[in-house]
């Protein structure tokens, strides 16, 4: 882990902790949905929440990895073939323990550098990451709207 | 605006750029809405898209000026008695500017201080501004839903 003693808005140890503050709320998000109404229920034609997670599944470890080794790996959800939600609550365990991994791997000068994101997203780290972190909200956003379609509390946003 | 030419997971100016984007995206997503149903549609005893955005109306802005003035301000929604979309749009145009101006008069050392925002949530300023962010895509989240819900398509999440 980089740091520095300059004044900054944020530092990598931080943003790595908002994330996983996140990745804990939306994993609770998962587990609150019944099991058939996560991998069936939509509104509007829109993806089941099961999909939409095996989405998040496929972007926050796998681009990681392909930031810290350097190499443009394609955007691929083939990997995550999972039917059950207790399949998909391992996966995510197992996808946030590759965050804290490799998130810690990337060197503070390379947050502003271009990188080319699954081979299609040029843009500087910061804002990839970003994107990872925002895709994830906005997501359970849509999740929070089928738990309360489907009569159930979601957890609290602010609870991390 | 501070500035450092030491390496930094983002600089002042980059996180402001970021929400402004955000804030185009949810400007659209206001803007797609047909004025009734801005104003009544809902699923799920959820509110209407016109009071989510009115909560983020009451936040970003006002937030940014008592972090700026050092003062903790309460939340106060009562300011923003919106009846329009027009008049929302207006309001959001507003608040823009008042985030540009302020946003750029934080000090850099004061992102990591703590601060009471709204007299009752004490949390260092940059959890603070992340919340208003966090928070604004959450809810333009839910607004994704109500507008397919409604056979709407919203605009590209990544447009901004």
């Amino acid at each position: 882990m980089n740091t520095t003693t300059s004044p900054q808005v944020i530092s990598q140890e931080d943003l790595l902790r908002h994330w996983l503050g996140h990745r804990n709320l939306t994993r609770r998000v998962i587990e609150a949905f019944p099991e058939k109404d996560l991998f069936e229920f939509s509104i509007g034609g829109m993806r089941p929440f099961a999909a939409l997670s095996i989405e998040l599944l496929s972007i926050g470890g796998p681009a990681l990895k392909s930031i810290v080794s350097n190499e443009a790996t394609p955007y691929d959800e083939s990997g995550s073939a999972l039917t059950t939600k207790e399949q998909i609550l391992q996966k995510w365990d197992e996808q946030t323990d590759v965050i804290k991994t490799y998130f810690n791997q990337i060197p503070l000068e390379r947050f502003s550098e271009t990188f080319n994101l699954f081979g299609q997203y040029e843009f500087p780290i910061i804002e990839n990451i970003f994107y990872f972190i925002d895709n994830e909200i906005h997501h359970r956003g849509q999740g929070f709207v089928y738990l309360r379609a489907l009569g159930i509390e979601p957890p609290m946003f602010w609870e991390r």
